[in-house]
């Protein structure tokens, strides 16, 4: 008898018919032994529908006096979607409680719209687990200190359901989604893509980060924390199919580092065309240089990616990064406007047709030559690197948004992604 | 400067033009000076919507098992709509915060679908409208004594609302809804009925059980035990009328009797063919025959309304009574299958096409010949009386069904309840 945490998303939850395969689907758990908690998302367009009538009545509601109204709304669908839950369990017979986040507690902070997640009270879910009950806890929501409801964020249910399961200490989390795990990179690209069955909670972050919209990345970074063994894998399989077969199907994303996972050098190559680069030319090398440019990009709120700074040359470098392209003509205006003059730089110019491309393997830091292996593949398909940045287990390389696939293909066959079942998993 | 509670129906909340216009109206009496707490309904619509997910997911769900479930379902559309109406609030400049039942606390039993009010604090609502803010409380729920969400039953929104005033010990209660007021009796029977400006709360009980669906029967009983002065007025009014004309429009339903409304006999005609008259005919007339009959129809869960026992003859009596049309032929199977035969009675028969029309008036205390002056009224226009039933201020009788209108506009007539504006209000 295993402890097991179930995360259901919106689109799973997103009918009376769905949310009754659910109910059919944890059932099957329960009755096979285990102890059943599980996190569901609010019913699929619902928070969506919420937030518009908030938006009818409010023009910016980016502003923070509406924040502790928004999540009091917006925690309702997953109030709503868990009673549902509950409902539909009882109906296949089994005893079952829906917890909204103030009743558990999921204690957080008071960032509105965004809180974190500082504590869970465990006994009473306990309580119902030693019961015989199935326990349903809203994902999203928590309250803070003066008992108001927060929520976590946009896809915060991922990041409840790994925290609830750290804290009653759940064998595995199983995070049911619309895609059946993780992949070697985007199968639309790459037909070849292939399914892993295991990847580390490190490659995952950098996956995450990367745009592999699978997991919200605070869940993955939860999840490597407490060590929760975490696996992603379909809600579209019939509820039905062997238990057995289901619980080993998806990918597993793993804290442990086992002697197969050192063999894998590259398990995914992630991409993006999210980005716009912009270079600061002509500045002069003296020290501070970097935080005068990024201190009035960040205190503009503009996130940065990908940071270059040049050799210097005549006592003059270049300083290079990346924007999210949304805020990339911002950008332009403010270094233009304050920041060149204050440093005498010579000119500032960027490039909006971009893409960020990446290989991602934990082998890669006990492997020489990987990146090497990356720039030559590249290289060979005639494709010029415009920028390079490394990490431990990650090198990314910016390039011309029109080799975006191409680059991706190469690099997922170079190495060795293509490869049969057998080489699919880095376990 | 008042302290005063506003109280909106799903009808006044149903969309956000709509919700937007009671923020407008609650901003008004805010800037008049007034201290302001708001207790509206779900959007119109969105309770059932929840339900009737519930039902898709549950066959039966009067299955008592459903109850805590069902109630954490419903209490998100009060918890959506209070939310919004705070956001139209803050949007209108206004500092305004929403609390769900659990978080005030409006503190009830544990009968869900129908639980009853116990306490509810009032420091933090008092805090907030010391700061000057707009309190906003989720009508229709409650928490019970272990944290469970709870519900008050239908039209629980205006119960909430006047224990809320009574909590706070607010100066009045208003309860804006889509009539304008207590009307003598249903202007779509009697064209000349009119509304009362002033009612006393036990008048407004009696009309309130006669099926006079203004207000919920409890919130006013909630309102005469606790003295709190409420107020049924039209939410359909411009809200940028002259607060002074909107604060004396609708109806007031006072505690008080002052001199003024003892000079008014009958206030107003209740009517409703909701009811089915039942007889037990040659029942012998010994001790314990009403407790036997009725006593095997409560078992039952029917609920009884006019009893009437004739008086004996040859040591026989007929024993009567009315219960709801739904519950007739269950009653007399009933009878049939165990009374009769138990008792020796003759036989029973029945009636379900009837009508029970009343005439309300706190002045028939202290008036005689009200009684007589309707039941010659009814003889004038030939119908035949079938039961009578009287109390304090109610005088109610039995007819065949196709009178009913006609018994209704003969006895509006005869009481004087067509005149003038000036005889129009019992103040």
């Amino acid at each position: 008898m295993a402890l097991i945490v179930h995360k259901y998303g919106g689109t799973s939850m997103g009918s009376t018919e769905r949310i009754r395969n659910v109910a059919k689907r944890v059932a099957k758990w329960h009755r096979a032994g285990h102890q059943m908690v599980v996190v569901p998302s609010a019913m699929s367009g619902e928070t969506n529908r919420l937030l518009g009538l908030a938006k009818e009545l409010a023009p910016s509601l980016q502003n923070a006096a509406y924040g502790r109204e928004l999540d009091a709304l917006a925690a309702t669908g997953e109030q709503a979607s868990s009673a549902l839950l509950a409902i539909a369990l009882q109906a296949e017979g089994m005893q079952a409680v829906s917890y909204a986040g103030w009743q558990v507690p999921i204690k957080t902070n008071s960032a509105y719209t965004k809180a974190r997640i500082e504590s869970i009270e465990d006994q009473r879910v306990r309580a119902d687990l030693d019961a015989g009950k199935v326990v349903i806890i809203t994902g999203f929501q928590g309250i803070d200190g003066t008992g108001n409801v927060t929520t976590l964020g946009r896809g915060g249910s991922d990041t409840s359901a790994v925290a609830v399961a750290a804290a009653i200490k759940a064998d595995e989390c199983l995070i049911y989604t619309d895609v059946d795990g993780v992949y070697t990179t985007d199968p639309r690209v790459v037909p070849e893509a292939r399914r892993l069955h295991r990847v580390s909670f490190e490659e995952m972050l950098e996956m995450a980060s990367m745009g592999s919209k699978v997991l919200q990345i605070r869940s993955v970074e939860f999840a490597g924390k407490y060590k929760v063994p975490l696996r992603v894998l379909s809600s579209f399989t019939p509820w039905d199919i062997d238990l057995a077969e289901e619980a080993s199907s998806g990918t597993l994303i793993t804290f442990e580092e086992n002697e197969q996972m050192e063999q894998a050098v590259v398990s995914g190559i992630a991409f993006n065309r999210d980005e716009a680069k912009i270079s600061v030319l002509g500045v002069p090398d003296t020290p501070g240089i970097a935080s005068q440019i990024l201190g009035a990009v960040a205190d503009a709120n503009i996130e940065v990616d990908v940071i270059i700074q040049n050799l210097s040359k005549d006592g003059k470098t270049d300083f290079s990064f990346t924007v999210h392209r949304n805020d990339y003509s911002k950008t332009i205006d403010l270094l233009k406007g304050q920041v060149v003059p204050k440093l005498g730089a010579a000119d500032v110019v960027g490039d909006a047709r971009i893409c960020k491309v990446s290989i991602v393997g934990i082998g890669m830091r006990s492997h020489v030559g990987v990146a090497s292996k990356m720039f030559r593949c590249l290289a060979e398909e005639g494709i010029n690197i415009q920028m390079i940045s490394t990490s431990e287990i990650k090198t990314s390389v910016v390039l011309d948004e029109k080799y975006m696939e191409l680059a991706v293909r190469a690099l997922h066959r170079v190495f060795d992604l293509d490869k049969d079942e057998e080489a699919d998993s880095i376990a």
